[in-house]
């Protein structure tokens, strides 16, 4: 094989461990890959680190042990929550305001380079809880639960409205909806969860929690345990929800349907 | 600023274009960003494009014009096919034949890093029709739509099978179902979709092609264009479909409920 240089070694790595958030590569991988020794790509690699870190595109962790190797790990950076900032400019425009004091934000919801960011955000909050899966209810927040679990190396799991035939066996609850004091149906494919295993817990919008509540007893059904509850947005009122811990990327403050304004603002742990 | 050296430079340009498929960087940007001369920048990317190529990582397009530059497209390499054949050996394992003949691909769909291959090899058939979103129907073909509007660099819009009071007000079809001969109904958000907008309809799965016809009808409600169809996984039976040109990664053969038997192939264009 012809000799790789350091820049094109360091394209590459860089491409890759990018690519494929929280996923560990051993150095044996890449000193194969380009025919190099391995104390050279440990030099890449102290090189690569400083750069994700100077131009804000995150972080190169080594792991120690017989699994050993690097792994790229998104961070939270000045750009992050100005990000955030520039979507809650977004959603205050007058006309996202619908029938009944809804707010429109689908559009942003289903955007991939926004959503992207949202789950690489989220998942920056979660890895220390090693999630084995992401769980959401359909449908709007699959695009989000997605994004954090590609940004966590994990899949998803989405709990339907109604059971399907196609897809097997369920487990189904009922739950109450905190807002609407509805009672709702959830299901999920029996073969999706193992016992024991570790469920992150994501959507697009939090009100009263019901949802969140819903999906953590759903959870409790299949033996899961709950690593953690993340949301875009949630609602300033009421403060009281059905979950005590969570994190949300957005706070929803007010949505005055006479006055057609709309406050959000960026979390307080996310503020510069 | 600190000076940028080559290899540092090369590993932030292929981050950020590797991140962003399909989205314009002008050489300006990168100039301004390192503190570099154009003319050094423009070297830089003639090695990034052989080192892409080389690794089959994807391939470097240069733009052309007043709003030219230079954007990262996903291309097809062997190493594609190859693993096309891996899912389809994932496919027919046995245990995968539900009650009805129905085959359980749920967990394939929701893996992030899967999904996103399938999205970026869908989004090569269709980067020429220039989409301006995918759209696809809720819940499975989420997944993929999203992945596909990631390669493509547009956003996604879903239909949904009943209108939410959540989202404002909607057009709605009924459309007939291929293989079950049913009645349904799909909904679109009035807002989603313009006049004249140009639409890639993608899917997960596709039998009679009939959900791919309703959103083409919805998508004449709108008055919008139809940029193709792609989906994961077709049925060899029926051969004939509801649409006549479709793009699909897998060719869906058998599934033999007595014989606990499951025939799933890549496409032929796909084949090595």
């Amino acid at each position: 094989m012809e000799k790789v240089r350091r820049n094109e070694r360091i394209g590459i790595m860089v491409s890759i461990l990018c690519n494929h958030p929280n996923r560990i590569f051993t150095l044996n991988h890449f000193s194969e890959k380009f025919n190099t020794a391995k104390s050279t790509i440990s030099e890449d690699i102290v090189i690569m680190r400083k750069l994700l870190n100077r131009f804000e595109l995150g972080d190169i962790e080594t792991v120690v042990g017989a699994a050993g190797g690097v792994r790229f790990i998104p961070a939270l950076f000045k750009k992050n929550t100005i990000f955030i900032e520039d979507i809650c400019n977004k959603l205050s425009e007058a006309d996202r305001i619908l029938p009944g004091g809804f707010l429109y934000m689908t559009d942003i919801l289903f955007m991939p380079d926004v959503v992207q960011q949202f789950g690489e955000m989220l998942a920056t909050q979660f890895y220390h809880t090693q999630p084995d899966f992401v769980i959401t209810v359909e449908t709007k927040g699959i695009p989000i639960a997605l994004m954090t679990a590609r940004a966590l190396n994990c899949p998803v799991v989405v709990a339907r409205r109604e059971s399907k035939v196609t897809e097997g066996s369920t487990v189904s609850i009922n739950y109450v909806s905190a807002s609407s004091k509805r009672i709702q149906t959830m299901s999920l494919v029996k073969r999706s969860v193992q016992k024991g295993q570790r469920g992150l817990i994501v959507d697009d919008f939090m009100k009263g929690g019901g949802t969140a509540k819903g999906l953590m007893e759903l959870l409790h059904e299949f033996e899961a345990e709950i690593a953690g509850v993340g949301v875009i947005i949630s609602t300033a009122d009421p403060k009281q929800k059905l979950v005590e811990d969570y994190k949300s990327l957005m706070l929803l403050k007010e949505v005055d349907e006479t006055q057609r304004r709309i406050l959000v603002e960026p979390s307080s742990w996310l503020k510069s």
